[in-house]
């Protein structure tokens, strides 16, 4: 086959391929460029799966944005479905492939892109081969999963891994009726994406709404019935009933063809690249899920499969296969879940990948209504920033809540990729109007938390810090500021704790706490600063006030039956 | 009266004096901190008036955040309402106060903060007294106005001037069940915030939702009945029949006080301050409505009120009265407004702006939905994104439609602090989840039309240039490439537009097109992008897709009954 422009081969008809594929025949119109795909399907929403699974989208080809005839027609790419790239000679400048039960046939290329993906990774539990267990990659999975839960009707579903896949399927499961228990090795929820007291407020509203969570216990197999179906998930503490399971424990990228070929995996396991989206070898681009990229918070290479990425790193490698130097800058771990009408995102670093980071680390935590208070239908979000304690440079956040998270962490990621300071943050003229916002966001109000620290003017104690300290300290006094109402209802059930409402507050005399180490709640944490300030003005010098309060406490608290 | 302490006098109880006076107060336990306020209430939500006069917010004290007990119970904060300063005497660094209806006395300041706010602007037109003829100010307009609707059901407003309030006001007057009209001088609504092109798409929301817009014309008084009640708006083209009226065209900062007293006025006629928000007298502050604030694109003063503005200013104020250095940057003009279901915001500069201030100019507009495409409830948004031609920065953003147009609006805003260019907006890490976000963000496609027009690969023609070209060029074609069906619904009606639809213009030979200048344009200009392109691959050169396309094109079209 004689071709007169640039030979483009592109490995993988995931997100990737088809971007680059697309940029690169818009900027070189004798290319001459192919995709090879392994499957039937190319260019889909892998991201919609969940929601196709639950019904909310209805037909599995509404995910298909583009089929291979659409890029014949339009764009002049052959797709090549159904074929394997068996391996990749770069002396010849060639890969080999085969097509699915088919012949085998070599293509040359000028340009080479590995776009490989990822696969979840499903460990070698015992019975994992039963009917009714599934892992969730490409559309072929979510059919099989959706036709499974027509046809056999379970009715109870057990998911292994609370990550970002395993939560999104436990609303999927829930809103086709069934009762789910999700099993996380880990001891909250998305442990990888937030720190544990912020994920524990998504824990608590996910046993609200009926998911059965339970933490730190490993799965070790699965049980069936005499006709091959599964039956129960089998952990180090006991079996789990389920008659439909799903693992979702990660995924590991797929590098043995790259590896093969010698091209160079970083530290994190994945294809390395550089910031032109090559690899070692220069006529070869990687993208995707495959790669690792460099975090623009820490500057080392990080894997964060995710199609957002991906997107973009098509456009960089349709940009540069073609003879461009368009750079990819680097990635945030920018990353948004909806979780049963609960948003919780994040980007950056989370406080304990901070600290490991080595970053003497200052953390805010506030928890406002998303938009003006007196507006109809607003509702609280929780934000957690964290800053670099020495410059104040925002380091990370972290937002959950049934209000509006995503514009949070959107802002948030922009302001990490400028290396933005808490008093930037403190600044920003972000928009105001009532059903939008309240004059000062949630990002100002975090911001100014951070600052308050920084500069001394507020002393704070995280609630982990607090929970340790209950339990040894004699002269620690827990001062509650709240109404009577409030202590009624709800409170911290402690022998240290006493209740002085703010009223009350401002009559007492300082002597009654002279000599002992005070920490002052309340529900949100604004009283508890505010009170922290008057004992403060009385003369009392270590004072404190509980992070976040009660709305991010993460422990038991005693209600009122 | 002695004091301890500094003492820090606030004129004004809007949004700055309540929160420098918390903020110092915090600061400085020892301070004399004293709050005057010429009317009856401090440290209320101006901003929320329109929908306690729609009936969103039941009563009027929610509007009302603190009030004068609480800052003498909480902070020792000494709040005079119903007082009125008379004059500010420098020299002796005494304010002048005078009781409502009662005593005069002098108050002596070490540190002096001037938030006087604005006030609407009234011009002085014929009949303005009549009954039912309102502006909206302060808590007492919006009491009145909700009052009036209910005591005199009036069933027909008319509003003069279409900015955020009047339209706002639009809103409010509707959800009453009154018809409304909206009188503007200008040729759009909203014309110091958006485009020409934007905002139209704006006003014909507006007008589907039975809002009568009146462009391009001036208001010059009312009729009244005999009883003296408001019965028309008169205009230089006919009267406008109103049993309810509302003045809106703009505020003006309150300067009266701080100039009698020799503080120095900006170019745009408020308060000058320094980066500190201090006034060419050291020690004398101001912030808020009556002030104007470096614009953080173009580096000029300008004059913004916004609520949002004036308590970022108190924090900044409430530091610095009490010996602090902390600077206030700026500000980029950031506004978003609800009106009837659909957001308009924008930040930075509109394109007009941009060209006056003598930038070279290259705008995008895209027109994607909000959130995946797949995932249900989306809704189309638009957004214009300006940018320097020259070096790519971005210089302002307009965002409008159904959808999430804030997290845009905010992000762009963040952006636009640090200077980002185009290629840094197409490569942000924001979140991606099918019900939050697609995976490449309205964001990420308006910056890389930003570099496809930059770098040559993509070029359009506005739409206003359009409609002056379809008059005259003689070898002018536009090209229509959408479907058979899409084209029967609605259409350029105008004899130099062809429909050739995409299917049809690959195997369409150059040999047509050859010598003609050709505009391509489809709905939304994706596919108009992609078939310049495929045209250019044909060998030919005048190709340009029409920015927008039919869902931005400002004027009028043929629809099929």
């Amino acid at each position: 086959m004689q071709s007169k422009g640039k030979r483009v081969v592109i490995i993988g008809g995931g997100a990737v391929g088809p971007k680059a594929a697309s940029r690169a025949r818009r900027l070189e119109p004798d290319a001459d460029i192919k995709i090879i795909e392994r499957g039937k399907f190319i260019s889909y929403a892998a991201c919609g799966m969940p929601y196709y699974i639950s019904g909310d989208i209805s037909d599995s080809r509404e995910l298909i944005a583009r089929d291979a005839a659409y890029f014949k027609d339009r764009l002049d790419v052959d797709v090549l479905t159904e074929t394997e790239v068996l391996s990749i000679d770069r002396k010849a400048g060639r890969v080999n492939c085969r097509e699915t039960g088919g012949r085998e046939f070599p293509l040359p290329y000028d340009a080479l892109v590995v776009a490989t993906g990822a696969e979840p990774f499903v460990p070698p539990l015992e019975g994992r081969e039963l009917t009714g267990i599934f892992k969730l990659k490409g559309i072929p999975d979510a059919i099989a999963i959706r036709d499974y839960l027509k046809k056999e009707e379970p009715r109870k579903a057990a998911i292994v891994g609370a990550g970002l896949i395993g939560l999104e399927m436990a609303e999927a499961f829930r809103a086709r009726g069934l009762s789910v228990t999700v099993v996380e090795m880990l001891d909250w929820p998305l442990p990888a994406l937030l720190d544990f007291e912020i994920a524990t407020i998504l824990g608590k509203y996910l046993e609200e709404e009926g998911v059965n969570l339970v933490f730190s216990r490993k799965a070790t197999g699965f049980d069936g019935t005499p006709g091959g179906r599964v039956k129960r998930l089998r952990t180090e503490d006991g079996p789990i009933d389920c008659d439909v399971a799903l693992i979702s424990i990660g995924v590991r990228p797929n590098t043995s063809l790259a590896a093969e070929a010698g091209l160079e995996l970083g530290p994190a396991r994945a294809i390395a690249v550089n910031e032109f989206l090559q690899t070692n070898d220069p006529a070869i681009y990687a993208g995707g899920d495959c790669v690792e990229c460099k975090h623009l918070v820490t500057g080392k290479p990080a894997f964060v499969p995710l199609g957002s990425t991906a997107n973009k790193h098509g456009r960089v490698i349709g940009n540069n296969v073609v003879g461009g130097r368009d750079v990819f800058p680097g990635i945030l771990g920018t990353a948004i879940a909806k979780v049963l009408g609960m948003a919780v995102g994040r980007t950056g670093l989370t406080e304990r990948e901070a600290v490991e980071a080595g970053y003497k680390v200052v953390c805010s935590t506030v928890t406002p209504n998303d938009i003006a208070h007196y507006y109809p239908g607003g509702n609280r979000i929780t934000l957690k920033l964290v800053a670099d304690g020495n410059t104040g440079r925002v380091l990370g956040a972290q937002c959950v809540g049934k209000g509006e998270v995503a514009k949070r962490i959107d802002v948030l990621a922009t302001a990490l990729s400028s290396g933005m300071s808490a008093t930037d943050l403190a600044n920003l003229d972000l928009s105001y109007a009532p059903p939008y916002n309240s004059a000062m966001d949630a990002i100002h109000h975090a911001a100014n938390v951070i600052r308050n620290k920084m500069d001394g003017t507020a002393r704070s104690i995280p609630p982990q810090q607090l929970k340790d300290k209950m339990n040894g300290q004699e002269n620690l006094v827990i001062l509650d500021v709240r109404s009577e109402r409030e202590w009624r209802e709800l409170r911290l059930g402690h022998s240290k704790v006493r209740h002085v409402p703010m009223e009350r507050l401002s009559q007492t005399a300082a002597r009654d706490y002279e000599g002992k180490e005070i920490v002052t709640l309340c529900k949100s944490s604004v009283r508890a600063y505010h009170a922290q300030k008057m004992l403060e003005r009385k003369g009392l010098s270590d004072v404190k006030f509980l992070d976040g309060s009660l709305l991010v406490w993460p422990y038991d608290v005693k209600k009122s039956k």
